[in-house]
């Protein structure tokens, strides 16, 4: 792990990061215990140790006239938790901050409840946190800490690699898409928002696989996460469009051309992406233990950016962000 | 530190600890890799890192009124690092999750540059983060890491030990105190507020010392955090009234009655207390190297609570929080 030490990984594109670039202007070198800092899904320190901060604030992140506190908690630990399988890190433990408006006591008892039982599905506990007063919005802020032997980054994609995806995509920016338009979404719908399942023991299969380069979560939307990935490795991304693998409900809800998008630029999918050698990942996977499927959605290919090749051959350069989601706001 | 695998540490009495206290109900046994779960200052987990998050909220922890944006982040990077002095852990990085209504941009950099500032003072680096949307306050979480060789805990005091606070104490809550009043603190309380200065060399400076016995930082008053610590230790803590060192400028500004209140129940010091054997702490130990000064402000005995003793020999049972304070919030 020696190469690694003190390791900025490159940012991809977008307002958020062009501030994050601008923050660390300048600042001195990582310490050697810090393996890997900005620019990953989590840092990576001495001993193996993945941490990664994550906030949810309400009317930004969730709204309560969609979820529950209790649904409210388990998504905010679930996509922490996904910022671990993010880099292939096996779940220890969860920090959390908690502040919400006076009176509120049996709602972040609530809340704490959904979190403490993302945590102990994926086999990790409650290690502390705060509680404390808001002024108006509920405010959840999940660190999640986990241990990594073989962590997989955002930069170690080559040309010449495929791309691949688990899960269906789009169907947590539909459920958002339908409350939006102003109607309850389908229940297989809502579930993709209101339960998302991090990718864990696939990431932790994809750190045992040599052939795996570079791995990143989805919770930007493919098109960016692709460009994360694209701009950490050096290398441009090419989406095959019909291989993209739609969330059947996102489908149906909304038809397929808003599905695309909505799973391009959506986010909150919490699947994974990884690129590896041609013949190193097989659909099939994680059929046999009730996993995900994995679809090959695309390959790296010399030069920068995300593109969708369409089925007649055209290419499009894709924007990140270019659809006005709720969750855009991240 | 095998006796210490998966240690919960015993919470105060409190409103929030009793909702921690629920909340926590029920929670399987921590995984090995967790030294020290919830209820001290930091999670101290495998290899010696100590982990804590600390979140400051708008108009609950700060006022944009009083304080400029980099000095809030100064202050809330001051308080997570005073949380690892709490366990006698070296600062190594921070990672920073912020919150600000659109457009507040440059606010956010202004703030960043203050945690900047704030880790680099104590030798940490900034290892990541994440920047989102809000309805409205600025919300600022941050997660700091250490190393501790020797972690500090506040359940160690034992009868017959004394106890020692750094510094002088009510300058912080003195400046509230003047702000509440309408008016403007006089500079050096200001600065009290605006500018804590972490104990963290204090701190590893006590880890080096066998007789000290039990550390925690003063964020909740000195009768909050020492009831901490007696209710953690499974004992009691007798201060002595004339021996509490008051910030000058809180009895210039408030007068001395007011300004022991303001100690005892004020908070957000970031001082520490220790308990120690007799003769192991001397008043003059930082004092050479511009340090604070150390002042002994009772004793542990067997029982339990926080009493007061004053001059004339009387003791009084002190409650948390019982002076009514802004930050009580917390």
């Amino acid at each position: 792990m020696a190469e690694r030490a003190g390791r900025r990984v490159a940012l991809g594109p977008g307002a958020e990061f062009d501030l994050i670039r601008r923050a660390l202007a300048g600042a001195p070198p990582l310490l050697p215990e810090v393996l890997v800092g900005p620019g990953d899904d989590a840092a990576l320190f001495e001993g193996g140790w993945a941490v990664t901060t994550d906030m949810s604030v309400e009317d930004v992140h969730f709204r309560r006239a969609w979820l529950a506190p209790r649904e409210i908690g388990y998504r905010a630990g679930a996509a922490a938790l996904s910022d671990l399988a993010a880099v292939a890190a096996r779940p220890v433990a969860l920090l959390l901050s908690l502040a919400a408006p006076a009176g509120e006591a049996s709602t972040l008892e609530e809340v704490h409840a959904g979190l403490r039982e993302a945590a102990e599905r994926a086999g990790a506990c409650v290690a502390g946190g705060d509680v404390s007063g808001s002024p108006g919005p509920l405010v959840i802020d999940v660190v999640a800490l986990g241990r990594a032997s073989r962590p997989l980054l955002r930069d170690g994609a080559r040309p010449g690699d495929e791309v691949w995806v688990t899960g269906r995509l789009g169907g947590a920016a539909g459920a958002v898409h339908a409350w939006e338009e102003g109607r309850e979404p389908p229940a297989a719908l809502r579930r993709a928002f209101a339960r998302p399942d991090p990718r864990i023991e696939e990431a932790l299969h994809f750190a045992g696989n040599a052939g795996v380069h570079a791995l990143i979560d989805l919770s930007d939307g493919l098109a960016g996460d692709a460009g994360h990935l694209a701009a950490a490795s050096g290398a441009k991304i090419v989406l095959e469009e019909a291989r993209v693998p739609l969330d059947e409900g996102a489908v149906a809800a909304h038809g397929p051309a808003r599905a695309l998008e909505l799973a391009l630029h959506g986010g909150e999918d919490y699947e994974l992406l990884v690129a590896c050698v041609p013949g190193a990942v097989l659909p099939g996977t994680f059929a046999g233990v009730g996993g995900p499927p994995l679809t090959r959605v695309g390959r790296v290919e010399a030069g920068e950016g995300v593109w969708l090749e369409r089925a007649d051959g055209t290419l499009t350069r894709l924007a990140r962000g270019g659809f006005d989601h709720f969750s855009s706001a991240r």
